[in-house]
């Protein structure tokens, strides 16, 4: 039997879960569509070097990478769609303007991003390009907040932080990947210790700020304590500016912060948010403005950087934290090829009602579907009637 | 610019074609929730043992292999969603009576099928378990034609055939798969003088049962044709009157027959069937009964062979067939944070309306979306007027 054990991480997804995830897909999209987001298809497969431009070391460990029998050349599995909606953008659509793109498919992992984690997330995610102003920002964090509403997964929280807060205190300090990438571990984990002594080497004032750092997250009086330690670093009082002007026009989550996340440091360029919701506690949704991204891509000689913001969401994570929603019931029919049983049963169909027909000899099977009410004859008129 | 060239048989999918997919995919997925199939969603990777077994030959050229880091086995990336299904239906919901599952998602493969096919079609497919009557059969025909008729392809024509009928003219003849798979090929392709040349070697009445069916295409005078010239042939006479009874009952496609098509050969063994749009000519539904498949997941000890019958297709192919529908028309609102004009935005959106909030300074962009009307502010009022 070992041959149908799956590998770790990865699942089959049965009829219960498969319903909500349709749903919640749906719903994500719609509001997608509500707010003019058009939605795009990239590919699963793509050529190595087109897959991974631009996104750095971590996302080229979690491709699968395949050889192409037509070209001999190496595929990667895209692990996440951003990048690929990016490259859309600039290469096939090639507008000037604002562009609003969303996409809703599989991701493969080669890892598991955190211990209980699926390695194939289904992921959701909206784009807005061309626009440079918090306006950008603001409408995505609406989009997410209103998509995951529909969701039932609890009060939602949206920790909000900004790229440029680390980047400027880190500017003149030469760290390298390495020691970035521990410093970001150490401050995402609150460790103010290890902080400290990855700092040591740097400015006094540099050691200071990255202490200090580690202490602001929680409501928003952090933002008035980092204005007073953090203001004389170029560029931190506009982002703190940028985060109050979020914070006062967001509608529907209670908001925090937290400005030592430096979770995607190496591609946020301004606000980065994450959406929680409270029972589960888990990040459901990441994003924020990422206006670097479409300089790789050379969009055009003249205006490299485009102006980026989004985010993405695992519909499967969503609807593990979500509430469940009963199945929906049904109608048991009885098999036939008569005129009318056929007719009253394609206009129930019509209708969107699931109408299951008790095939010859399995009428006696316990009903898989919620069965409530069944067609029946009576003085010749097919009709509906409670079970 | 080559970096950003997609491999061959690979593409995008652009605003105006994933928006008739989406729409597709849901009245497909809706059509089946209305016959009562449930929706399971198999991963994409699974062992390759599992993944394969069963399958033959075909499928293993036809998939992507991949080396899992976590475990150091053998993946395949799923070219075909059907056996994880039956997989799904033997081991997981390990029902007694009869169980119907649909799916739709994404499969991958190392060559295209056909000359301008995608290597990554999206999939849709419905199978049903555990009955092996017509009358299932012909469920899941009518299930194909209904879903098809949404997806205005023009009018629908069913192609049947049934798998027993070669296999039992070929009961006593030693083939090798070789062999069989060029007499396969000859039938399909209707060359009577290559089915001659590979039927040399076989009994004189298998020689001449080959090149009558090589004729055996058309309409029902196929079928008394078949009755005078195959009757001899134990078991063909059942699948005769199996075409019969389901050409007498399906509704909604002109009925042809093709007793020589042998594909899925290896597969079917029972009904099989193609269905056509006929402007596109290109067969766009394939299924069939497929009872042998449930003996290898050796189900249950006592009842290895498992009824089961369903049909597959790829919504991007139907969708390149079908007349297209224009775009959603959309308002055009001014960004702001006003609280009625808030209101009203989410009003619309809330009833399904797409509404573009043109974002500061970017007013006079050309609208991508066709924007019909605007929201405008009147006397106090937020309204919706024609542009």
């Amino acid at each position: 039997m070992t041959a149908w054990v799956l590998p770790d991480h990865i699942a089959d997804v049965l009829p219960a879960e498969a319903r909500h995830i349709e749903d919640l897909r749906r719903r994500m999209l719609d509001t997608a569509n509500a707010y003019g987001y058009e939605l795009v298809i990239p590919p699963l497969i793509e050529h190595l070097e087109s897959l991974l431009t631009g996104t750095g070391e971590a996302l080229d460990l979690q491709t699968f990478k395949l050889v192409d029998q037509l070209s001999g050349r190496m595929l990667g599995v895209r692990a996440d769609t951003t990048p690929q909606v990016a490259r859309i953008d600039a290469h096939l659509l090639n507008r000037a303007g604002v562009t609003r793109l969303c996409y809703c498919g599989p991701v493969l992992r080669t890892r598991p991003d955190r211990p209980h984690a699926s390695r194939e997330p289904l992921q959701f995610g909206a784009e807005l390009y061309g626009h440079a102003g918090l306006e950008a920002d603001l409408e995505v964090v609406s989009l997410a907040l209103d998509g995951l509403t529909q969701a039932r997964v609890g009060s939602l929280t949206l920790d909000l932080g900004d790229a440029r807060i680390l980047r400027s205190i880190l500017a003149g300090s030469a760290l390298d990947p390495i020691e970035q990438t521990a410093l970001n571990a150490a401050l995402a984990a609150k460790d103010g210790q290890e902080v400290a002594g990855l700092a040591r080497g740097l400015g006094v004032e540099v050691q200071q700020a990255l202490r200090a750092l580690v202490d602001l997250y929680g409501d928003a009086s952090v933002l008035e304590e980092a204005q007073r330690c953090l203001a004389g670093f170029p560029g931190v009082a506009a982002a703190l500016d940028a985060l109050r002007w979020m914070a006062q026009h967001v509608d529907g989550a209670t908001v925090t912060f937290d400005l030592a996340d430096a979770s995607g440091y190496a591609y946020y360029s301004g606000v980065r948010f994450t959406v929680y919701a409270e029972p589960a506690g888990e990040a459901l949704v990441r994003g924020g403005r990422y206006d670097g991204v479409g300089a790789v891509f050379a969009r055009r000689a003249t205006a490299a950087v485009r102006p980026a913001v989004g985010f993405s969401l695992d519909l499967k994570a969503v609807v593990a934290a979500a509430q469940q929603r009963g199945p929906k019931p049904a109608i048991r029919a009885p098999w036939g090829q008569g005129e009318h049983l056929r007719a009253a049963i394609a206009s129930l169909r019509g209708r969107g009602e699931t109408v299951v027909c008790m095939l010859p000899g399995h009428e006696s099977e316990i009903d898989e579907f919620f069965c409530d009410r069944e067609l029946v004859e009576v003085a010749g008129h097919w009709i509906v009637r409670a079970i």
